[in-house]
């Protein structure tokens, strides 16, 4: 297949890729707006807020290219060909994701495709859910004593497997963040478990930054649990480590440890 | 020693912690401009690029706390009483801090003082320079089976020292991100060569999203040099990693070792 031009060139074609943020919308940056209101056309996915389509013309194309649960119609290749085939016959194509492009959202790879048609690209930024969405709920990546580095991995990789990165992390002290990983929690916690880190504080932060967030405290041992019990969905965000300790919600667990470590006569 | 209010207040005392990103004025969050909008009071860092002023009313006091080379007068405790001062007696107080303040950034130790005195705070996350400025350079944090997922360190921690995670970092396969290490880049490049990753490849990116953004090129064995060569300076980020060979300087490295490896007759 050969992408092509179908109409005489009025703007010269580029893409640029912006990244949307966590979910609340106030959360794009100003350069992300500014591409936005001189896009053509924009291509979107699942989790970005669709009240960010407003920033662009009323006249530009709008198009949901995310991954419906089951529907694979929007493939990365299909992505990658229809963002090239709109930027030859229409100009400024904005391919607007959630997050930020290059953490796990496969932006490298539209870039590279679209520079193989020699279409320039340009790159902006975005808040990463992995070190925004704890943020917002005032747990910090790195604190004192308690870490002093983060490493953000995913639950599931590109082969739809458990990272093998996931056994190293849990042995780390780095603070550990784990995108698109609650459907596979129970097998995360073991590998904590494995090594020793039974009762590791645990968050779950589900729908980070929108208006329907919500935040489960616990520990390695009880995580998987109490997903299940309070129903979390995703998107949620898990997040390892002792920094999870100075969220409020943990001194009510702490409390408990502490007293089945000195019962009470 | 007591903070008070020293005059009627007229205003609810409020702090909002506010991430300016990497340094481009365009990459803060539209949620951070309208903080400034509302701000009394704004209390800003070395790196914050000084063009974000500019959004808050002009009657509002800005005022840099950041520290200079050599100057220690605004230590962290210093800033964190005049934050507190500064809410009791004019109201909205936006602290604006350079990329996310709730990474590498003692965002968490302003809130908690803050809160001590009962004062409101909200946070605006904001891009984080480990993973916005490679982003900008085409460096991906996770591509195919070059990397599944990155760790993020500081070169010096709390303690001045460097930080003993970076050895278990260089062990990893995650693409290690270092923030505030090129003073070290001695050390920390031993510590990779020490696991025998004498050819990894690793960017040093200078300035990010500024308009003196500078990146060099090169692997673990030349990395010292180069920055030495170049007199790459402070702020500037290490990323180490396969990731980095996508970037197209990486090339021309590639071809020099490929060379070494297959001498021509």
């Amino acid at each position: 297949m050969r992408l092509v031009s179908t109409e005489n060139k009025v703007k010269e074609p580029r893409i640029t890729l912006v990244g949307a943020g966590p979910g609340d919308p106030d959360l794009i940056s100003l350069k992300g707006i500014k591409a936005l209101q001189t896009a053509e056309v924009v291509l979107y996915d699942a989790l970005v807020n669709q009240a960010l389509l407003n920033h662009a013309p009323q006249h530009a194309i709008k198009i949901f290219v995310g991954k419906q649960s089951g529907d694979e119609s929007f493939s990365q290749d299909a992505v990658n060909k229809l963002m090239v085939d709109y930027a030859l016959n229409f100009g400024h194509v904005v391919r607007l994701k959630s997050g930020d492009p290059f953490v796990f959202a496969r932006g490298f790879e539209e870039i590279d495709f679209a520079e193989s048609y020699n279409i320039e690209t340009n790159i902006i930024p975005g808040i990463s859910s992995a070190t925004g969405v704890p943020a917002l709920q005032k747990i910090p990546m790195i604190f004192g004593k308690l870490s002093e580095s983060f490493w953000v991995l995913t639950g599931t990789n590109a082969d739809g497997l458990l990272s093998p990165d996931l056994v190293a992390a849990a042995r780390s002290s780095a603070t550990i963040v784990v995108l698109m990983g609650i459907e596979r929690v129970k097998e995360i916690a073991a590998i904590f478990q494995k090594e020793g880190k039974h009762r590791l504080p645990v968050a779950v932060i589900e729908n980070g930054s929108s208006e329907t967030e919500h935040i489960v405290i616990g520990i390695v041992d009880t995580i998987a649990e109490l997903i299940e019990e309070r129903q979390i969905k995703s998107p949620a965000l898990l997040v390892f480590g002792d920094v999870v300790s100075l969220h409020p919600e943990f001194a009510r667990i702490r409390d408990f440890y502490h007293v089945l470590e000195y019962p009470q006569d």
